[in-house]
């Protein structure tokens, strides 16, 4: 390890973000956990929770101190939504970054993000030095940012998928489909009678049509992109698997245009990234093709004899959706190489 | 049973849908199968390649023979495309009524058949006595039809599911979405390697959106429906469990449309069909609900803010969508209870 | 539905053994649910909790009623361990029969049973007047008796494998291993992190191996094949299934058999049973030939060179593990055919 | 990458475990994959037969070239059966080692091999160069072997649960059993109906009772540590789950041992050992905790009143069991840091 890694402090490592990060943590050459928080289970050693990492941690969580943490470089906040924005005030005040994998700082508008989530918002000063984490449209800003708002997993895969075509103005953004499907790590590692394996197996459904919260912070993005309010329909869908998401995006063209243009399109808008690769044209991106890694996978279609595009893009919800990204806000922020401790290769089969 | 059973032949019984047949019809009062046929496994047990039917079939599997099949009342098909052509002339001269469960007979258009099976059709001067098989849409014509196109899986799912909005006039039928997801059975029982479990398991993809061989055949059905031609926009999706298709279909509203109205009118519709549940007002069906079952589950929403209705519609892609269907079209044509044999609850967990 | 229809009470219907006791007595031709009692569900309709009954009951959830349930014919209890010994005594005492689906009164020794529950026993002298409800060992005492305890999961795969080394006298028994394998309905509809999907899929271990519940309850229905105290090492493993239970059972030939020679003992020890299933030779029973069945299917096998038999074992744990095995008692119990309500073939694919 | 990388030649990588040696490889900072060969794929690029790979090869399938071989420092054979022998012994001679991953060399006793694998040997001259590669049995032979043979993944689970007990003689020989469990992906790539995801979801059972082709490897490996011929009984079984082996070994104890005390006998056996993770005391071994890593996880046990010891061991079959010994084998062979490119993090969930 090199003798300035980035000193990390984790709090609330107990779910499936936080284990995921330690496990994308374990092999980074260039940071150190220092402290991983958890109240319900101070004194239990990280690896007695999770024995994948026997072997890489030494660590036992232990009860939220805010003057460790201040120590730290680096604090991620792996917890429920709500905690983050108790004390990153104090710890940005401390010089400390902060990388929130939860929602608090994801909606700009304070009014929308406290119907959403159902709580008043600890510290709407803060909102102006927070930085929306989508590295392939934000990396400048990232840089710099003191504290990093990590994106939701269903609006990574979304907002990836339509910007290429909302940036180059070739569709209606008044009618965007976003028909997106997630494995059941998604729902979290608390305990729920419909998140147990007898009722999430061998079956499939459409959930919370009439409202996610997700919806608003995609919303928010390509309004962003499309730099007015656009039109948005988003149905999530649970699938029975542990991890992946796949997003099939369904808009309008505004002119003829081919496959073919739009191939190139996507290929030219993100050749420099290194999580974005566009698959050869006519390729099925499969969740298995991204489990594990940082990648995002898009494939672009036009339906023949219709004047209609579709996307279809598959993340690994837990990494591209969560913990890689933030190591990749990490990696970003600090300034080491973006693709750091993120080479995984996707597990196949 | 009954003294004037129903005298069955199965032509081709060695896949999903053959078997499943065989487990419905196990149980049915009215009903015997005479004989099943297989020129591959001539001579072998059914129960000996389908264990779980030990105790309920003696039969063997048979040489096809068209005489035998000419003294059954009904022959079922359970094979490739293309091979009902072959002999349902012969067998309905002979006063034989036929159920297709494959796709020979449920496109009209000849010259669009031809294009979507890669073949010429055998017999298209038989497509006059060919009435498409599904229920709800065409019931009085099944009952004297002499040959049942048996619909596709996805097909009967999606048209159930748009049928109440087309007919009442409140969509615009020009740009109709099907996002539709199905089991791994719906690939069928041929060995190939990408549908094997290492390969399917815990993953999930889109696949054929530049045109799937259900597409024709929807949009024949919606054209009908909306007395003129329709734009459909069909993405099926993998989903790694054994059964089930879950579709979500997405239309704009003509007018101003309340989610309470349209459940009175998806009920009122349905409210005299055995095999169609409209879900209550805000149910999320699931696939499991219908798991084993000949039941179509739906429900529909208007998002909040968008002139959009949302309709998911689930069915067991082997009992409704195949041959559950068929045992369905069979009761409506020899005068039985239409539930007959299919009273089956779906198997939760 | 005849018009003696067995009037039932269900206490404690809100488990996977209570969905599967409803869903097999929905097409049950003698039989009525009257009442299903959950004190945390009362005024929950039974198919808003369970979707998968729709269109077969009307019944809500109520509070537990004495008095009710006393005017029923037999009450089954579905409920955690601990409940049905609170109030069959006064059942009994009112003529109403009773079935516990829990684990109550499958333990003769109270000092066992009190020791491996961690709790005293409500009514020991009731003990008296149960018979442990396995019917193809106690067929002719289950007709008359009052208190059923129907047999564990495990305990039923188990007990029906050995049965016929045990009483043929061709094994040693005092060292008898079974390596048992579940799926996850097993561990019940509790919400627990370790029963969550994401937990559960793609994963397989041991557990238990110092001690579960069923070991006395194995041992005690082999210890009476025996008419000894029997050696029994008993490890069970979680599979991620969601139905399904296989033993693989080991012992020692006290004499020089031949896997043919088995064969036939098996073969003639069940060949009246209606549910139990001696496959051919060399057959490798597979939990998807009895999902959704009250079957048993076993095989037996010596492996070459070796002086040691192999039996395997499938059942569906709900089904003849627990609900099957309810219905099938109920039905010795009134008089009915045994196999009344029970012929569901196995669901498979 | 260091300047002195392995030039490596993969003959056969279009399987599970060629796209997993791969996969390792990817990483794996000092070697360097020149050719993979197959027939069938000439001219395919690797990364679009498996997609998990892009932006990791550029390397394209290609006919096997003898000659090109040669020029490799180590060649893997990831093909059936009977392909490695046929060229080993030319590339012997030129002075390449080869890693065999498939069963050519591993069993020493030609009649066994000829009697399990079907054909005539190729080579059974080579056999004096060939170590059976299991480094916690085989280490320092292993160093300077030509030819590795690298172990079925049965065999590795299950000769080092049983290892420290023979070593230690404390238990009985005479009767060891193995009951054990596999995903599916040991079934392999090709395409069988067995193998169809439908067929094997949801599904559990025992097969290959009567004679399974690791058994004489197995034994073989016991034997030499037993110093005599054992016992052993071993039947596997088929999980619905992609990776992993979890093996439950039996065996008597010659004299009274602790729970306590063998724990302490296999810590101290494997305390010096990269890839074998002794757990804790009462742990319960979890085929995910070793989900895409090279660890074998191990736990032992003495059920409460028995003379009997149980052991659980848990790998996954594709890296312990395959691709990732194969390249611990490499690094051994080559003077690498054992656990160079092997460090990955069990996936989990």
């Amino acid at each position: 390890m090199a003798e300035k890694a980035v000193k990390i402090g984790i709090v609330g490592g107990t779910g499936y973000t936080g284990v995921e990060l330690l496990r994308l943590l374990a092999n980074h050459p260039s940071s150190e956990v220092v402290a991983i928080t958890s109240r319900s289970e101070a004194g239990t050693k990280v690896v007695d929770m999770f024995p994948n990492l026997r072997g890489f941690y030494e660590l036992e969580f232990s009860v939220p101190n805010i003057e460790l943490l201040k120590k730290c470089d680096l604090v991620f906040f792996a917890t429920p939504h709500g905690v983050a924005m108790k004390i990153t005030p104090e710890l940005v005040e401390a010089g400390v970054r902060v990388i929130d994998l939860a929602a608090d700082f994801r909606i700009e508008d304070m009014a929308v993000w406290e119907k959403w989530y159902g709580m008043e918002h600890g510290c709407p000063e803060i909102m102006q030095q927070v930085v929306y984490g989508l590295p392939e449209v934000a990396r400048e800003t990232i840089k710099t940012a003191k504290v990093i708002a990590n994106p939701g997993c269903y609006p990574t895969a979304i907002q990836l998928g339509f910007q290429p075509l909302i940036k180059a103005g070739l569709i209606d953004t008044t009618d965007l489909i976003a028909d997106a499907k997630s494995g059941v790590s998604g729902a979290g590692r608390g305990a729920k009678v419909a998140s147990l394996g007898a009722e999430t197996a061998e079956s499939f459904r459409a959930y919370a049509i009439n409202g996610h919260r997700h919806q608003p912070e995609i919303k928010q993005g390509l309004d962003k992109m499309a730099g007015k309010s656009v039109g948005l329909t988003f149905v999530p869908h649970l699938v029975p698997m542990i991890r992946g998401i796949e997003a099939t995006l369904y808009a309008n063209l505004t002119q003829k245009t081919s496959q073919q243009e739009l191939q190139e399109l996507f290929e030219e808008t993100y050749k420099n990234e290194p999580f974005v690769d566009v698959m050869p044209a006519n390729s099925e991106p499969d969740t298995k093709m991204v489990k594990g890694s940082n990648m995002v996978r898009l494939a672009v279609y036009v339906p023949p004899g219709l004047n209609k595009v579709v996307v279809t893009s598959v993340i690994d919800n837990l990494v591209k959706g969560a913990a890689g990204q933030a190591v990749q806000n990490m990696n970003i922020m600090f300034g080491l190489a973006e693709n750091l401790g993120l080479n995984q290769v996707a597990l196949s089969p």
